[in-house]
């Protein structure tokens, strides 16, 4: 344990990593490096910085990453309509990669040897965490203390404090919840508390972002998303920058009662857990991407990237972002994009989100085709018979040889 | 056209398809047999009879299917969780194998050497119907008239009528909206008029199955719905047959504005479309069997299936019902349902349906494992190192060697 | 039929494509412009000129198109490690495109509105031309004349030779073979004849372009080939362009009797069909291409490449080598083949073909981890138990709670 | 390490188990129960009896599990042409679940609370038990000697053996080799030595069971193989038992220089490694398979199979026979395989299998419609050109909207 000379460490300001901070000075003897980063989660990041030097640490990186989060890795993602076992939109997967990434950055700017995060043993952060800095600092080590220490339950963390110092109000107020929560641009999350038993329904008071469909207007709410390259640059014609514009989203969402999601998923690390999601501006914008890919996209490439998609959200949320695979599908969903342009109207009213309306410059919707009426020979309906015919004729041949269906 | 003797028609006794009997009559010189199917659409089938029997038709079909088309094609098809391009249930799609299969009965039956149905040169219906047709008998004979004859406007055909005594009332009522519709036990659709048009919102009084989410009640329903291997058996305790089930589900969806639907999809014969979809007790079913399977299904067994579904479905809009590989797909749909029993509790509010519990003897979801408390040795958190370590360790060669992933 | 002026016919100099020319000029009544392209078949294509001005056309090309063949067509399809149905090195399949390419820019340049090729009404070839053509220019019109006229025999393709004045030795010596054939510097291909009896062992004097196994020298050859970024680049050393490479492939696999094939295919248009390859060159390439990326590729991207090939295959084989999806996987592809850089040792033999060497300077193969030897640290055995835990974790949790496996 | 009482070990007789013996016996103070089965290594099983008493075991079991092996894990293997990396035929893989059934049998037939078995720490069998154990009985444990005893050489094992009195013959003769072998009725393998040097050629005396294609005879073999639903049942008329005809297909191609390979490949475990393999009755049976499906699957069906393969067998490689996502493959990998009844003529020379012939009753090969002759109206091609028109439709409306597709 001697070997490591410097660690930087992923601090959020509270109690956990206050402690985490003391204790790999204790055990390792090492410096600690904390780095604190505004990803949207909504709680002040500078706070950190007092606290981290109260702890004697004196390299202390707070970062404003929001931007870069919405613009490199939510965009990105949402490009392939992505989601998770038919329901989860990745919110906290998609954070992990640019703090790895940036952890790594802030080692090798400061000699570190070391990481170190707060994530438990028994969940998919550790994973995405360490995946992450390993692919991209293949030498690094990395310290998780909740894998290490014997510090398993809040008594004997407050008791850790106590004999070490530690002022108790380093606790966040978040941390007073029932809930393990997690927040940052693109969602927040509960996990534990009563939502260990999958037949509880989640209690009105613990969802944070959202009103409830219940609570929301009686008037739906109207809006024009317009995209470029398949991301979002306008709402209601006002262009803005990725952050702002998903904050937007966010509040137009969770206004409207949007974007709730109470779901059983699976993790990597082999259990099923109960997770409650509010992703209210994500959940516009895959409703959006897909409106204005419906018109845009070709049949074909379309149904390519749904056969796709699933395995890329794995990916995701396994923790590969920095992986080559993840680079390979990404190559392929971003060759899809550049014709996704056009601008979709949305319905936000209690709870749910529709696409009313779409179009685009590079709309391959056909009028003259689609239409019922006469369409001026556009279409040759006598076409569709040599279409039929051929397509059954491998099924008319095993039919001719006897061949059952049943 | 003098070599057909006998065909079958699928005969709804509306205009389209009187007219239909008539020219078959007149054009082939055959005799007609009329097919006359209850799926849920809705209206009376039985005064199809005297209708078909006006027009000279001695053999008439008239069928009950509603419990076949449930049990056999809806209920298989969502043990899939099966959407296409993200967004449509298939309602049209999985009525039209059950159609093609009574239609090649009644062929055999009859002694008929061919088929003919109402759907046009442009639509993906004619290829379900005749693939299957096709399929089941391969060398049967298929007559589409809307392919071959040039009664291509409202006004033809209603001259047509006139010239050869077809009463115009056999015109169905619900042929006077300004929409294309179809509908089953599974969903309602609408095409055409202003819906061609993408960018237009559909108008409210278009919509016939659901109040709008505005209007539905200020209170939330819940239901409770029990599955046994994939399939829902139950509502709150109450065992029902397919049918009746999804029925009371289109019932409970449809007064709580569950389940519209607006979207461009693309065809198979290679253009775009835009269509409204009602589906309500489909869009509760989806709902709810993917969260009985949350609790009860294997991680990778899920994760297979998420990656063959856009496939499964494809196969089922095409029109591919059946064929070989569509059963070859259901045979792994059908193995990973065995253990998919249990109940999910729903909430059902002014357009949205959420689960909010589940339960199951065959849960998967280890609560021992998965809690943020004390798990007493259920799980080695230090498991969690060598997972990481060795699933990172090609990473962590390729960054050795100097490889990027950007 | 009045309304075509000019078309551009792909027209091989030999009987059958020049009964078309006299053809379209009669049928259609329009100027026909003939486009003759060396792409490696082995034969001579300026005498096509003499011929074609025979028959009176005025606008003729004869281009030289064998290294953009194989560069910008056979290459890109090894990189996927292409193989059809398991067996087939798509060497028909993989021309075509091209020429669809080129008739297309020829229409362009001679401001026809048409083109026509050979190809008959029962093969993949007219999908492959037409797709093509129509992706690249939408409003051309097609003339299939094998789809359209009567000359459905040789008997009446000679009796129109005489009408006609068509010169008897305008049909190629190749043409005088009981089968069916094509080539081009890829394969060359056998259907027909005694071939259509499946059971049928194709004559040994049916092979053209590869000595028996039989007949290969009692010597095996070494050749070393060496790959930048997917793409063979140097035998033994010299470098070469990637037509030169891949003749002097042909010569060396062709003298070691390497790359007979012989397969039941399923063609698009949707029959089974018996054909018969010689791929000497092609066979080596992709034997050396897999090799050099087994010691290249991330295992990851090395299986995604696995799982998407066959799909890539039938893109290929369909005939959508211009479409968007096919573009969108190659985009996939190309991006992992950056680091396929390096050498393979190969032995030919009597008609196989052994990898039994291969470096390279992005080699991620790491003798230090995985020797049996002690490996000094570098791999820590102990990870192993970790990695097995988890990964069995869900499946002990279902055994636990009494899932059965078989 | 205390609480395990009787441990059941995965014993070949050879040098490395009799000291996992007697290092079980000594470090957990545990009973040692020996299992060793006969897969058709072709090393006697029956000497293990004895030594086992010598080290003082009173349990021992000795199967014959030929059969077995071969009816229930290879031939299943084989219906799907399950390749791993597009090469290997995964002999080892497909062993691995066998043995971890029987240790999970023996340990609930003799009251066993652990497993055991000789793998290391960096392959794949130790993955391979070790799920499959897990997978078929939760609470077992395992002890793995190599990633927990120190006696990681050669020299360490040898005074080990002197230390405790065992018999230095006890090392199997097949030990001497330079190669850490592995051998059972699919195939022989090959890794370690020079192999480690990916660049060395395999030195001709390392082959063991196929005579070099050099040294093979002069002529072709001829045989035919009979399938029944995907399995072969018999030779050139001769029915066999499964191992009997596996047998019997090693020889003849041993003889003939067949299923030789050198290859790199990737293990689950993250490391690249060299192995060479020798599969002669494998390679003939995947070529044979694939041929006379050729003629009985339909198009779709076969293709599904192609695009699953590839995750098929990195299930098997990576160890998850006993899994339900295998499962669920296999059962639409069996559905496929009713069909797939017929002959195939194979001709075997100087290291290459080729399929010369095919018959089936069961064939979809349709000589009146493939054929290049006149067919009698049994295929209409002009159905062709509205099958091309519609399958191009898509791509000519994005062409004439401007898009480009390079």
């Amino acid at each position: 344990m001697s070997d490591i000379k410097k660690v930087v460490l992923a601090y959020s300001g509270g109690l956990d990593t206050s402690v985490i901070v003391r204790w790999l000075q204790d055990t390792y003897g090492c410096e600690v490096v904390t780095f604190t980063a505004d990803i949207g989660q909504g709680e002040e990041v500078e706070p950190a910085r007092a606290k981290a030097e109260a702890l004697g640490v004196k390299e202390i990186y707070i970062d404003d990453l929001r931007e870069e989060f919405v613009r490199d890795f939510v965009f990105p993602m949402f490009r392939a309509n992505t989601i998770y076992e038919g329901e989860y939109l990745l919110g906290t997967s998609i954070a992990r990669p640019l703090i790895a990434k940036r952890l790594i950055e802030i080692a090798n700017e400061t000699g570190a040897d070391a990481i170190s995060h707060g994530a438990t043993g028994k969940g998919n952060d550790q994973v995405r965490f360490e995946l992450g800095a390993y692919a991209l600092m293949p030498g690094i080590q990395v310290i998780a203390p909740w894998r290490e220490w014997d510090l398993n339950s809040r008594e004997k963390l407050m008791k850790y404090c106590e004999e070490h110092s530690i002022p108790v109000d380093f606790s966040s107020s978040k941390k007073k919840s029932p809930y393990s929560m997690d927040a940052n641009l693109l969602h927040i999350s509960y996990e534990g508390g009563i939502l260990e038993e999958p037949w509880a329904e989640a209690e009105e008071d613990m969802w944070r972002w959202s009103v409830s469909p219940e609570a929301a207007p009686d008037q739906p709410t109207y809006i024009t998303l317009q995209f470029e390259k398949g991301d979002p640059v306008a709402i209601d014609g006002e262009r803005m920058s990725p952050a702002t514009l998903l904050e937007k989203l966010n509040k137009l969402g969770g206004a409207n009662g949007i974007g709730r999601l109470d779901i059983v998923e699976n993790r990597y690390v082999g259990m099923k857990s109960r997770g409650c999601y509010e992703t209210p501006g994500g959940t516009i914008l895959l409703k959006a991407h897909r409106a204005i890919e419906s018109i845009t996209l070709d049949r074909e490439v379309a149904h390519l990237k749904d056969e796709l998609m699933p395995r890329y959200a794995q990916l995701i949320y396994n923790g590969y972002w920095w992986s080559p695979e993840r680079r390979m599908l990404q190559a392929a969903i971003d060759d899809s994009q550049s014709v996704v342009n056009g601008e979709v109207r949305l319905k936000l009213y209690k709870g749910s989100v529709t696409a009313v309306g779409r179009r685009s410059a590079d709309s391959l919707f056909d009028e003259r085709i689609a239409t019922f009426e006469d369409d001026a020979g556009a279409y040759d309906q006598k076409d569709a018979e040599g279409f039929i015919k051929l397509n059954a004729l491998r099924l008319r041949i095993a039919a001719g040889k006897g061949r059952e269906l049943t």
